[in-house]
């Protein structure tokens, strides 16, 4: 079935407040097996949303609406729909009621404006708001339905997620089953080929790819059917995915790699500190982004200069000058000097050229040796990236934290 | 005069690749004195681009739309033109001659599908492309004007600024002054509280915030007169702004924050080392994401625990034990440890609860002191900010950039 989301505000058309919703709706409605096929966004006047709304109807067979609920004279999203399709809004008792009692209780005085939120178009089914006191509906008009949800973002997606999904299941005729992994260390167009074969055999499964960052999440989905035929064949399938490409897997629930780490280092009681010359503290950031981490993160140091590598990490001058301060032995030696001065038993070291100066005929820009302890394992690798200065970086640490999360699970 | 903008593309509606495209031309288009009504991103599917190119006819008076020009059989956006308007493609010689061209030079054969890309609907205005062989087009249809760019953002935005812009202000009656701030350490409505006087004297200008990651665009814009009155105002009402909130502004060039402390340590001849708590690299991470800075920035040290503290920034445990970690002492002490480490003659520290956990009555989530060091002077400053954690430290790292960027610009 075809589906079109309608996102409601001028900040999101003018580029005040970039559209998170409108992304994470259409991941959910595509692996739920339904297709996108029109996105738009409209700035707050009711003559555009009417029109856009009746031009989604024209188009598709589910319409999911979010933003423009709010108490302000604004928000025109329920007069809107009420014009596009012509039933008349009309007044909520309960809702109004529930309102009020929100208001009370955050003691704030219920201007005449948050009425206009008990307002719905006539036969609309409520959608519960838990978080605020927008209520979303479900409206049907010519066998299309359309829902209707607030536009901050923690309030819709629990809307989405409890009310929305179920009901869309109920309108398919088969649900979906549906297993994602987490990827990390090989490209898109190199993992489609990995996956070729399975393609081929496995027909009646979609294979989806979709890469970030660096990351790519692989979702593979199927039609269940009454026998369970589907289900065997997919743990039959996901096993030989597994065998094949499980190196590349960090997660098959979402997590990051970071996360992954994380748990990783607070499972088997290990303690990690790193040191970074090109990614400059950009490994440090992602981990000290995960709540908690304090307690197996124990610090960094971010040794740019070769004097910091000399002082900080205790990396011989002379294998500096010798080696290069990109190299397979000074990224060992600041593995060492880590160890030596943190007492840590993982460390992580990264020395490289991000660029887009300082490469050479044989250190090209890109070249990075990256280099994990664990307890008495050291393991220094190295890369040859391309790409700009933000992608060498960041390629980088996720090979890193993948290289630590590998030997924890091989070793420990 | 409204404008839509309509980007084609199955992998901008199921999420695979993020838009930036539309975002980039709606911030244009408004400083130009257009207006954004709708913005739709629709796949590849020729009935679905015709129908959303016939509905953005239907309300607007200038479309822009960006992808689907590529040579291969899903690129279908000049036949949807074709469809949408009636004018049927007709093959354009010259441009036939500059795809052969370009693949001849990158020794590349000449697919039959690439002669795809020098067909155009009748009438219409080529616009060259000078990075890909896809070019773009204007036709007119019914007084509307539709401009039609390739996907690929280092193609498009050159075709845009160098040929849409200009025929875009041709367009207009008159042209557009603009003058455009980079803001940070103060909020979007405090910011406009303070521009309230100016934004009710001079009713002729617009002022248009625009707000992301903890900075703010503040964009003045208004008609150009034949007596160049409104410039004369413009100067007076600018003077009036800077001499009111200067100390917020960091640029007035678009430059991000970090960039301006580079370039004020690089003319100042000074060098910098960072210590960071609750911000775990992030800051640096900001600092080494700009090409060049190993000319100002030594390195850093990520102080995560209180043994760090005191081991690599000499910060004594029995002052981490009387006053806390996160304290005005232990980020002064940080402060001279560094110095004391590095011999930089500028520093950076920062501790403080970024949360979820760890915050007290006293010293609640987001209690933050930072701490610069430039030469002889020494400054800590508490903060207390709101939100997550991801908030907290990013809003760190702005206000310990601007700290330093505003010591380095009043002392030096």
């Amino acid at each position: 079935m075809l589906a079109s989301i309608i996102c409601i505000g001028t900040e999101l058309v003018n580029g005040k407040t970039k559209d998170s919703n409108s992304y994470y709706i259409s991941q959910k409605l595509i692996t739920h097996g339904y297709r996108v096929g029109i996105k738009i966004t409209v700035e707050d006047k009711l003559i555009s949303i009417t029109n856009s709304i009746n031009f989604a109807l024209s188009t598709s067979d589910i319409l999911i609406l979010t933003g423009g609920l709010g108490p302000t004279l604004d928000d025109i999203t329920r007069e809107a729909v009420s014009n596009a399709i012509g039933y008349p809004l009309e007044m909520n008792g309960s809702i109004k009621k529930k309102i009020i009692d929100i208001l009370e209780k955050n003691h704030k005085k219920c201007p005449v404006n948050n009425f206009r939120q008990a307002y719905f178009p006539k036969g609309s089914q409520i959608i519960d708001n838990k978080n605020g006191t927008a209520a979303g509906f479900l409206v049907e008009f010519n066998s299309k339905k359309v829902f209707v949800l607030p536009g901050p973002p923690n309030e819709m997606k629990p809307m989405f997620n409890d009310y929305v999904l179920p009901m869309l299941k109920g309108f398919r005729n088969s649900s979906l089953i549906i297993k994602s992994y987490e990827i990390v260390g090989i490209g898109e167009s190199a993992l489609e080929e990995e996956l070729m074969d399975f393609i081929q055999e496995y027909k009646n499964f979609s294979f989806a790819t979709y890469a970030l960052d660096g990351h790519i999440t692989l979702t593979i989905t199927a039609e269940e059917d009454t026998n369970l035929e589907s289900a065997g064949l997919l743990k039959d399938l996901t096993n030989k995915i597994e065998k094949k490409i499980g190196d590349y897997i960090y997660s098959i629930d979402g997590s990051t790699l970071e996360e992954e780490v994380f748990k990783a280092l607070l499972e088997k009681g290990l303690t990690l500190a790193t040191a970074e010359s090109c990614t400059g503290g950009l490994l440090a950031s992602k981990l000290t982004s995960i709540p908690g981490i304090s307690k197996v993160y124990e610090g960094g140091f971010i040794t740019y200069s070769n004097n910091s590598k000399t002082r900080d990490l205790f990396v011989p001058s002379e294998l500096i000058s010798h080696q290069g301060a990109v190299s397979y032995e000074v990224a060992m030696s600041m593995l060492k000097g880590l160890k030596k001065r943190t007492l840590c038993n993982c460390g992580i070291s990264i020395t490289g050229i991000a660029g887009p100066e300082g490469g050479t005929a044989t250190k090209p820009v890109g070249t990075v040796f990256v280099g994990i302890n664990l307890k008495d394992y050291y393991e220094v690798i190295q890369l040859r990236l391309s790409g700009n200065r933000r992608r060498i970086q960041n390629l980088t640490t996720l090979t890193a934290l993948n290289l630590l999360r590998k030997a924890i699970i091989s070793k420990c």
